[in-house]
């Protein structure tokens, strides 16, 4: 039943199910699996599509011959498995290069180098298919606000984006950014570290049009935000380019868990957001499975992912039908209509109406509200303990 | 030497100085002040301006002749003293009529009801000389998802700051509305959780060339943000209306400890900031002394919250005056010239040149920065052990 | 199928369901309900036990007589409606008397008032028949280190404990100490910050055999530790006396919700902890309802704390008898027996076979575990999805 | 002035300024120093002390020829440079193998080698010198719940370390152990997660006055407690065997940042602490270098790690030489000297004087205490701004 399907856009970076188990405090323990190998694996389970940063497919160093055979052998696993890359992305973290950053660091020849890889890796992206570029400036922030000017880095930051559109616009390239938010790690402090303050830092660009966001569970929970209204604001600018699904708890290490898996309410609430909302792009999850995995376990850690979001859009179906938890929303909702029409619009005799309007705030404030109610509903619904 | 100047524009709301120390676990301890009172004791301690909510002043009960009376005897203690009021704000949330939020309750006269309030409130600001107008949704949030659509929400909130800068525009005043966000308390989620996510929200105001915002310390530290960088991106954007200093810990409940009394590196930073961008409006301090305080130690905290923002500026000047320091700034900022060129606006043909250009990525990430050493100067200096 | 029983051993404080609705930033709003008719309103929603601060039912400043007319209503509505009182408590944080601290603070007056106020409140609750008396400190932490030496108020706090175990003992009661720990709230730094102090304290105590902890969801949250494992360890030290239950995003101000309604997950293994262990003590919730509740909705929420532990108890029980998972766990705990009996108590044969021995290391981790697959079945079993 | 000398017992482990600046999203940037290299230069920057653990010296699979070899060379640097090695400790994290636990993990090979591994290290550790013997469990967790009983895991870890001290104590070795608390990661959960539960742990132990604590900063401080509070309570029962210095931002990945450099506050209580109670075991900073760092980079954070101490060590003096902070707390700890006499150990008499005393509380409530004063001045004295 919660088998999924292709509609249902499932997808993930060949670092989250090619992940090989390392951590800081500990080596690899999984042997590499190549990229070919990933995407079968991701067939295999079920998945639409797949993701990946430009060093995830081509190794930094690789020649452009040796880049082309990549390429080639992708592209043939893509079409032998029908798996499609609906997004990709630059590495622009691991390489000791960009310690100080790279749209921006400090020294213009890491910008310069950072602006020359992510050129060639939209290129790339673009080759295979993607539609969506991500930009996760993990490198982008400070540890010692003595080294960096805020305005001068938000100044490069901006820069190198505006540069980055230039560039899709003149390669004719059909192609949208999202940037993705993140409060800390790798850096102390990242710049743009929520979803909000992308949002707001993409009103500056000059295309800014062509730039939405990328919201992640794990980041917004890192900062202890409700992710769901981090997704809703992003939505009402229209700016839900892309997501990235997994799990978190509040006040951590980055842990990119199993999506679902740790606090299935708020996956709830953000599936029945979604689908709501109707948000037409991937399911993309950002994850990755435990250290203590092996490849079988990767496979249930990936179905997991797509089989815990299916059933979630199940009950969110369920919840809009089921009809104790309507007449409780119907009852809450009910609207005083004389009230209702003086709002709206500014208007200055409604406003006068509403300044000489004489509240009965005690009247007002009697009314309870059944959110109890309404909320054990929902748990017992997510229990399966709705009948 | 670090006495507070009227130049220095440091104010305190009536709520701040005024706060009896009760808390969610405990009653009043102190006996109240008149809001005379408080503009005497703020006088005394040399603050410059203050601010109120509406009721902090006016009682919400409060017949028209008792509201004139009460605004007559203010505006003598403020002529008596010299105090300014540079901003004002509407409580929204103490009253239980708005237990299910002000702008996005679910009932439409709630919301009547609060922006009928908000009116009258803005007209006792500006009559007692506000030009900036302070909006914090205190109440505009869940505890369950259940209970409101996100979407629903966003669209009254911003429906409300629409009917409002119709008003503001209508009767000809000149005030500018700050919005100040929190992530939580007393609501499990606010709306607007983030000043990044009120920076974006304002873009898509009707008016939105005159809403800015009011970042305040405390808020972003509960979410575990760098103050400063949220600063900075409102700084960068032109929307730093106004300003709420206090301090507080990382992940807990709104402290609005004394200024830089928790984090003082951090304070180092947001004043450095201040100071090095020329941000000219009010330094507003938003806390309120411990509960185990007497009015002789409430005097003690407000004049704590100034001198140590004194003693700030003052090292925020040494910091940009020190050779060692700025020896080390000059060696991390210098630039290669021939690559900041291919930078800026995007550019065909130094697109291309970058594409093309053959980074040595290896001899680049030799490059080690000297931050260590610049933050332990920093260190040196806060710590008054330069020399 | 889930309506609470009596031998459930469900109890609520009376402060938990009597909860007005005030929070730091708004004023009651529910009309207030006597001691009486909050244990009425229990008996209806099919509670067993309810439990007291000595103030919640006898006012601070009343009159012997007044206290003793108070308690002949309380156990006549005892008697008629069968609830019992589990537990008792002292309230040493509300009135201004204890700002500075109760069993810590500075002045040895106040602390000579808390103890005395807190035998007489020990007389009251056994006289009511309670057999587990709780001690949370709120007021036993700092703002500023300055203003307390921590060894001090260490050994203060065990010079009141001492004293008060040695009260009972006098007295004759049948009473343990259950402390609570908290890590912040109201106190900027509370001592005893977690039950792990709490337990490690209790070592240093003259009758420590007579004091456990009782462990709250929320203040474990509050800190970002796992609630469960903290009970694993006061129950392997034979002292988890009580237990507090409600629910909490980490790194927040205090919320105390509904039980189960924020991590459904983390509800499922404490629930599956405290019933594989044989916990047989109370079930005690120690949450309120939202400020929007009104009591129909106090209600809905007392229903909902009960029913949802049914519900996970009984899916505790599935995940005990479901195949599927009790296989993945035997195949997991199957040991090497060879192995095995090297290990246990310290031998030095077996010490020196163990040094010589030469482990194959890459072998031993090569073994990958199937944890991914069992938390998942672990989620569909909760989600209502296992068939 | 604030040079280290020997006489401070500052000491340093290998893999702190050992570290070659890699993290979860980025490989080494800096190139290898040997374990000689780096004594020589802790030298150089002025160490007493040198802490390992078993694999910063000997590689995991050296042979018994190299291993001495290693050794030999080792401790000719030590004896070269005139540094010690007061601590040693056992990497029971990197290897593969411990991928699910070391004394914990649910394969009794996987125990057995944990235990192999440590009593080599051991002996190690005492063949170098070390009198204290570090265990953090660093893979003493889980991700998930259903992976592992907590309470078998706690008998594993009792087990392991009743084994351990077994063997020190059959070797006629002069050493104790002390336990190191983490709250999360590498785990999502790791057993023992507070220094407070560590200090529990120990009392169930076989040889319990063998075992004390190694509390560090950065694990409290990401659970947001106030780590000198841990300390307290550590010391007040005797069991502050050995310290980790380092800084970190609550709520967050561990950090390990330079000592003070985050919150400089937190750090002069926790020096002041040390300095008052006469802690005499060594400073040792578990600290490293930002990834910006070249080896100049890491001397200066090795150095600034200590002039910082040095720093706070002696504001921790002036503190209490300061003739307005000591009438400050003189005031606030004068006691009534009729009440005190009726505290301490419990009397049948004083308890019933007590409880018949009428204490005025309103009277009482009426003191207020200048802790915001006190607190500003302690401000003032960081910063350099007293006089």
């Amino acid at each position: 039943m919660f088998e999924p399907r292709l509609e249902d856009r499932f997808s993930f970076g060949l670092w989250t199910v090619g992940c090989l188990g390392d951590d800081p405090f500990g080596g690899v323990v999984r042997s590499e699996l190549s990229a070919v190998g990933l995407v079968e694996l991701l067939a295999e389970v079920g998945a639409w599509g797949v993701n990946f940063h430009d060093n995830d497919l081509v190794p930094v160093d690789a020649s452009w011959d040796e880049r082309n055979r990549i390429v080639g052998e992708f592209r043939a696993v893509l079409d032998a498995t029908g798996l499609v890359v609906p997004m990709a992305t630059t590495n622009l973290f691991f390489d000791p290069v960009f310690r100080d950053g790279a749209f921006t660091a400090n020294d213009a020849s890491v910008r310069a180098c950072a602006l020359s890889k992510t050129m060639r890796a939209i290129d790339l992206g673009v080759e295979l298919g993607a539609s969506t570029y991500v930009f996760w400036g993990g490198r982008e922030g400070v540890e010692s606000d003595a080294s960096k000017d805020p305005l001068v880095a938000l100044g490069r930051y901006r820069e190198a984006l505006n540069f980055l559109t230039g560039y899709v616009k003149d390669q004719g390239y059909d192609l949208r950014f999202a940037l993705e938010a993140k409060p800390n790690e790798p850096r102390a402090d990242s710049y743009l570290a929520t979803t909000g303050a992308c949002l707001a830092f993409i009103e500056t660009l000059d295309d800014s049009e062509m730039v939405g966001v990328n919201p992640e569970v794990a980041h917004e929970h890192m900062a202890g935000l409700n992710y769901m209204h981090q997704l809703a604001l992003a939505w009402d600018m229209g700016k839900l380019f892309h997501i990235d699904l997994n799990d978190q708890v509040p006040g951590r290490y980055d842990q990119d868990l199993r999506f679902g898996s740790v606090n299935i309410k708020a996956a709830f609430w953000l599936v029945k957001f979604l689908e709501d909302a109707g948000y037409a792009g991937p399911r993309h999850f950002d994850a990755h499975a435990y250290r203590t995995a092996d490849w079988d376990d990767v496979k249930a850690f990936a179905r997991g992912c797509m089989r815990t979001y299916l059933i979630l859009k199940d009950k969110a179906a369920q919840f809009n039908a089921d009809p104790a938890i309507q007449a409780l929303l119907d009852g809450i909702n009910a609207q005083d209509k004389a009230m209702s029409k003086l709002l709206g619009s500014y208007d200055p005799k409604n406003a006068q109406t509403l300044k000489d309007h004489n509240f009965d705030r005690a009247a007002l404030a009697e009314r309870g509200y059944p959110y109890e109610q309404l909320d054990q509903l929902t748990n017992d619904l997510i229990l399966g303990a709705r009948e």
